[in-house]
């Protein structure tokens, strides 16, 4: 099961770390972009394929110590069809190096059109009689805003292709909570007549308590939507977003939430610390995997040396962080 | 400004209609995918070529009745980077016939990636000193669940390359009021600290009114942030999606969140009547856009005779629909 190969891969490597590639430009070394100019001009191919360059040689120095990647969509739709050929490229190199994938899109959609994407990132694509898999991923992350049946057709396709998704509950901006943290009235009662499933997930039983927050009830729902999808290690194919810059949500969330496998962005650049991430695991050390991005592929500017080679002195010291602060390893 | 434009397209040809571009392949004319299937095989190829074939016969036979194409990503991205190829040629064929791009992705991160986002749909891309517009729309759809530091980037990137966003409001979906339709406290408190932007969107009165319902705060929240980037109709650039399947909802927004254009999914296959949608449209009959997509890509299933064709005989009638319910024209 999806979950269990990222879970039995961190334990492997005792390293429940995911890179982030986000390859802004100003992230990639100036001699390869250089190199790519000089062949291709100022060109958004020239930049697609120096970004195809430096995720392969970050791939090459980290996949026997990093369990995870989790490239960023925007960044790869940003070079247009060529940064879209760069993120097929990127995710098919990893997969052949033994990484598991999480494709960072949050996409969302209802039914049929989440099912589009479902097929684009999890699942296939039949053209007349033959099967495709057009940008394939291990898990994909998702906003829930648009209910249960702009989930589900996610969730269909991770069940049947042996994928999982992560679903956005409590995310690690600054202004994450002006919705996220907005307060429910305990029945949650509308209004308005023909809406539904309200009692589900307005369950809060006052003002002050966290768990009368909206993202207390997201997270609720994927945990109901997610039904029997546990592997063996408890965590459902409906994995959750989680931020590293709020450490007493994801202490709580943990606690209350224990079926869900967590990824937690916001460590290091954003200001998270690994004593804050460690609350998301479990009393195993597991069930949870933490994303830096900028403070690894970006390494090589306070670095001398190597871009990919600092990449992994930092990929290495984030391990130690939090082998530390997770399992009490010194 | 980028929604004068459009209104003055829609009023020009007296048409608030919307067609959307959802090319799942079951609704693409089987001659056309078979004629591509003998050229370049079951490829992803031979479909996105397919795809980009009828979306020109649809344009050639639409754009002088129809302001604005709605290309829905999902089922582009389903295409692979072929389809990605497919949707660039899409929306550069419909604007060099005259019609307004909306670029339905429903994007969403936070601010540096949101920006990215942003390059990639309605600005630009730097290479060197080299300035490109990756995939180029006049407007795109937006989630806002991650509160307004994920919104900014996208309005800012608006304002300085005069495009526009429609942020997810009501949904159009059977599941929306799983979570937009909670109900919210009135003072907004949280029972955590460090939370911020309570007070501004949890403004709601009572558990029995719709004004304390979350979408409303998605809504305020929105309007808001729009700021003082209204045109000359007094829509500003961050319009709302309201979906068509919830007439008692369009009516409400609409009395409350003057300044924002509404796109309105959900009509004809999905429920929504004329009378439905007329809710969405100002004393003027201004302010608002019907989306259909299957009913007209599709028409071909139908009727007899050229796809393109029944696919304009179609949005002759919608227009009629429409023009009696919003305009009160016969």
């Amino acid at each position: 099961m999806s979950f269990d190969r990222l879970q039995e891969k961190i334990d492997d490597m005792q390293n429940p770390t995911v890179v982030g590639l986000d390859p802004a430009l100003e992230h990639i070394p100036p001699y390869i972009m250089e190199k790519h100019i000089e062949k291709h001009g100022e060109t958004l191919w020239a930049a697609a394929v120096a970004v195809c360059e430096y995720n392969t040689l970050l791939i090459n120095m980290l996949h026997d110590i990093v369990p995870a990647i989790k490239p960023q969509l925007a960044f790869y739709e940003a070079l247009g069809t060529e940064g879209m050929v760069t993120f097929e490229k990127t995710c098919s190199y990893a997969k052949s190096k033994g990484m598991y994938i999480i494709g960072d899109g949050k996409r969302n959609d209802i039914g049929s059109t989440a099912e589009a994407y479902s097929s684009a990132y999890l699942g296939t694509v039949k053209v007349g009689g033959k099967e495709h898999r057009p940008f394939e991923v291990d898990a994909l992350t998702v906003n829930a805003y648009l209910g249960s049946d702009g989930i589900r057709p996610f969730l269909e396709a991770a069940i049947k292709y042996d994928k999982a998704i992560f679903a956005l509950v409590k995310t690690s901006n600054p202004s994450a909570g002006e919705l996220q943290d907005l307060c429910l009235v305990k029945e949650g009662k509308q209004g308005m007549k023909g809406n539904q499933g309200k009692e589900k997930v307005g369950r809060s039983t006052g003002s002050n308590e966290p768990e009368t927050a909206l993202y207390v009830a997201v997270g609720d729902l994927m945990e109901e939507i997610s039904g029997e999808t546990a592997g063996k290690y408890g965590y459902t194919r409906v994995g959750a977003v989680v931020g590293a810059t709020y450490p007493e949500e994801i202490g709580y969330l943990r606690s209350r939430l224990k079926k869900t496998f967590f990824l937690i962005p916001g460590y290091g650049a954003q200001g998270g610390s690994a004593e804050d991430v460690a609350r998301a695991f479990d009393e195993n050390g597991r069930g949870a995997i933490v994303n830096a991005s900028r403070s690894i592929i970006a390494a090589w500017k306070k670095q001398d040396g190597d871009p990919a080679t600092a990449a992994r002195h930092e990929a290495l010291r984030m391990r130690e962080k939090l082998r530390k602060a997770i399992y009490a390893i010194e």
